[in-house]
């Protein structure tokens, strides 16, 4: 399905109007029913509905690997993605489905529920690279992320090894953007051990805990983060870098990960 | 309480690496807790929080007028503001929590039953403007949100009338940062007939409708909407101008509001 739409407009430059044709960014209803109960509508772009399901069933704890999934279907033009989980691996049973549209609000209920276990998570990974790669993944990101300028307003997110990304996507919603990235890398078993998210919009809090969760120790944008992500970032372990723009970045936290370019 | 926090960063600048102060913005989990249950944590920027509780409690069909409300206090270093409406006005009784979760969750609910409602909503208001007097508006919308561009990361909103700016905001989520205009309007007591909403981000249709609800007549971004709002602008009759830049605009519905500058 096309990710954009083609509509009417009038455009005023100056003293001059014309009609004309312009593109914007489709936006669609996707249902989520899962084990024949609808859970949620998520507002998103049109691309990797599939992707998109898992991988927001995933940020929520409802599935941690496709062996969990006995069936999954899309209907594209109802916009209802059905996924069907074996139900010894439904963690919550019923209760499932309110717990999850509270915390489908990304308002709170998972936030807190983090900072009380922001103990318990620890990213250990060892994993470093160099400032040059990061300049060289982050220019390269935003190649591909030009592809989809044309009509303004979508997000893009990534996940790379030190040297290339591995999975890229686009979508209205930052927070779709990376779901569709983890549904990917369930769906076909990616490794995310050892990888690199990058994202064009700003880290919120909430942004980082998806991250930190999976253990992911280097989260790179584009744009700024805020202070309650950089606090998260430093408590959990992560590296945190921002307004990697040409040859500059911000590192917020856990420089140690990052090589300097002369050694 | 500032809105911007100072942190200590390491800035790489091509083979250049320093250790240096920098701002970001702050994040603030802000708890609402309606006639003594809580109802949501929204996480937002820590400027007018009384105005974001209730405009979002407006937003989200709970309260109509100041009259509604018997109580409001604020306990800024909690991240609590309590709300008391008058057992009369609350519209949906002890359900209300539920449904509001539900609903708070901006991603879905609200939606359909918008979609349901859209034969119901009319924007009917008459209000035209001038093409300058919206390059003037944008103009001066953007002067007052560069203020706010030091940490980078945060939306603005505006109420207006044709001439001026008579309330703005701002936060780090675009839906706060109208809330926050509507909440202001009632506690202050500002009549929302015949306005425009100038926003920095872009329109999804979410967006879209937390305007429409209000039969306000314009709504105009530096950015871009989606499809799905622009058919709803179409839908209720309202006028949805996007990517205000210098003397430039895109009109997608309704330009018979606004005037050419050659008359």
């Amino acid at each position: 399905m096309d990710d954009n739409d083609l509509v009417k407009i009038e455009r005023i430059t100056g003293y001059a109007r014309e009609t004309t044709d312009d593109t914007v960014t489709r936006e669609l209803p996707l249902t989520i029913v899962l084990n024949n109960q609808e859970l949620v509508t998520l507002l998103c772009s049109p691309a990797d509905l599939k992707n998109l399901a898992v991988g927001y069933l995933s940020s929520e704890g409802l599935l941690n690997s496709r062996d969990d999934i006995t069936k999954i279907s899309l209907d594209e033009s109802k916009g209802i993605v059905r996924v069907d989980i074996a139900e010894d691996k439904l963690t919550v049973g019923d209760t499932v489905f309110k717990r999850v549209l509270t915390s489908g609000c990304s308002r709170g209920t998972s936030f807190y529920s983090f900072i009380d276990m922001k103990e318990q998570v620890k990213v250990e990974s060892q994993l470093k690279i160099s400032a040059p790669a990061v300049f060289s993944l982050v220019g390269e990101f935003q190649r591909r992320s030009e592809m989809f300028k044309t009509t303004g307003g979508v997000h893009n997110a990534a996940l790379c090894d030190t040297e290339d990304i591995l999975i890229f996507s686009n979508d209205i919603s930052r927070h779709n953007a990376i779901d569709k990235i983890f549904g990917d890398c369930i769906l076909n078993d990616v490794s995310i051990k050892d990888r690199i998210v990058v994202t064009s919009g700003r880290i919120s809090s909430e942004i980082l805990i998806k991250i930190a969760r999976r253990q992911i120790p280097f989260l790179i944008s584009r744009s700024a983060p805020t202070n309650l992500s950089v606090r998260l970032a430093d408590q959990v372990g992560m590296t945190l870098i921002g307004f990697v723009r040409e040859q500059r970045m911000n590192i917020y936290t856990n420089g140690w990960r990052v090589l300097s370019a002369n050694g």
